[in-house]
């Protein structure tokens, strides 16, 4: 779904989620990159097209999240948490699809389907960008 | 309290509670670390004794946690929230202290006062210290 | 040329050198990736398709470095020493366009041309990549 | 000699260079500081007093030279390039001591004795200092 709206899917290029997310991307034509922590391009799953690989273990997931317009949040991993984390402190829109880190903080939504968590991330991205510009 | 037991005091170097608690520490003779975000020493508050300047922004927030052999958290912000769970990925204790991150997780304590707060997080660092040696 | 090869150009995605890259491969239809220092994606050049946003400030040298199968450095800067150092921890070729940091050490060769770079570039980054998988 | 300055040794925390540096320093009563690129206190040298872990690899070259008014680099190593590159980057005076990477810039000073090379690092720490107040 993000691929299909002209978006590109940055994650942390490993497995699970990562992986996840990235094959429904690369199938739908889209634009994946993987920001991998450690130091080969090896480490990254076979749907990352353009693999980052930052050689700075767990603080790459400052980078993951500063490189999204929106962040979406799948499941419940300390990992997840931290990227909501840095979300937040940098101002980006956050929204949990699922269960996992309900916060309950102003910026982060929730979502109960993915539909739902695109429309969402799509228009908090926008709005964000229209604050930052005016 | 923490320099009492003679432990060493190690946050972000900034100002609010890194300050408080850096200065309580000096006051009772204890050493204080802070791991700054900025370029500059001259970032660390008057009471850091070793200032190590990462020049890497929030991503300093991982250096924090990794340092401790347990974590206290005190506040809501964001911030804390990043230490929170890198401390948690790095398997080291947590416990809030008073209002803040209440997470209800495994790995994560309250404690009602800092007298509790560093009473717990001593023995909780003692108990991960003893599992990783065994 | 490095587009033309079918290879994608990572930098440090801010101006001059890296804008000049940036600016020559999209021309050809590449792909560009930009690893910014700073917290907004803002920050890259206009000829950046991917922006990489690490927050990190110069510690994104690292990423630079690691997420290239060879590296071409070219001027005489130290963001650009760094980038050649990391390049040899982590067993990256270097290739040293032009004047600059002639470090006469294994494993960085000197190019006159930006021809002669690519093509270097491309045939060391091969054999690299053989040994790792021999 | 650092230590009988008043001054604190700040380096990798590892073994070889990083290690003799630390037991000399404590040997002589001084504040010692490993900042390691690992993710555990363990991986320290023992005559590091103070360990800082990060977790981010070689990142955390970085976080060595921008922590010192002034770095004294032993041998022809790449992380010790790394952290001539960072703390020329930053502004700090560079010392190089002995044989190693003589790269004849403004801002990098020989030194033949490790006497000489403290001498030299106090004296141009001081004068960046008083560059950077006035």
């Amino acid at each position: 779904m993000i691929a299909k709206m002209g978006a590109t899917v940055v994650c942390g290029g490993l497995g699970e989620v990562m992986a996840a997310v990235a094959r429904g991307a690369r199938a739908a034509g889209g634009a994946t990159i993987g920001i991998v922590p450690g130091e080969s391009r090896a480490d990254a799953n076979p749907w990352i097209e353009h693999v980052v690989v930052t050689g700075m273990g767990h603080a790459r997931n400052l980078a993951v999240a500063a490189s999204g317009d929106a962040v979406i949040a799948v499941g419940g991993g300390y990992g997840t948490l931290a990227e909501i984390a840095y979300a937040r402190i940098l101002g980006r829109p956050v929204v949990v699809l699922g269960p996992g880190w309900d916060l309950g903080r102003e910026g982060i939504e929730r979502a109960a389907t993915p539909e739902e968590a695109v429309d969402l991330a799509v228009r908090l991205a926008g709005e964000a960008d229209r604050r930052r510009l005016h």
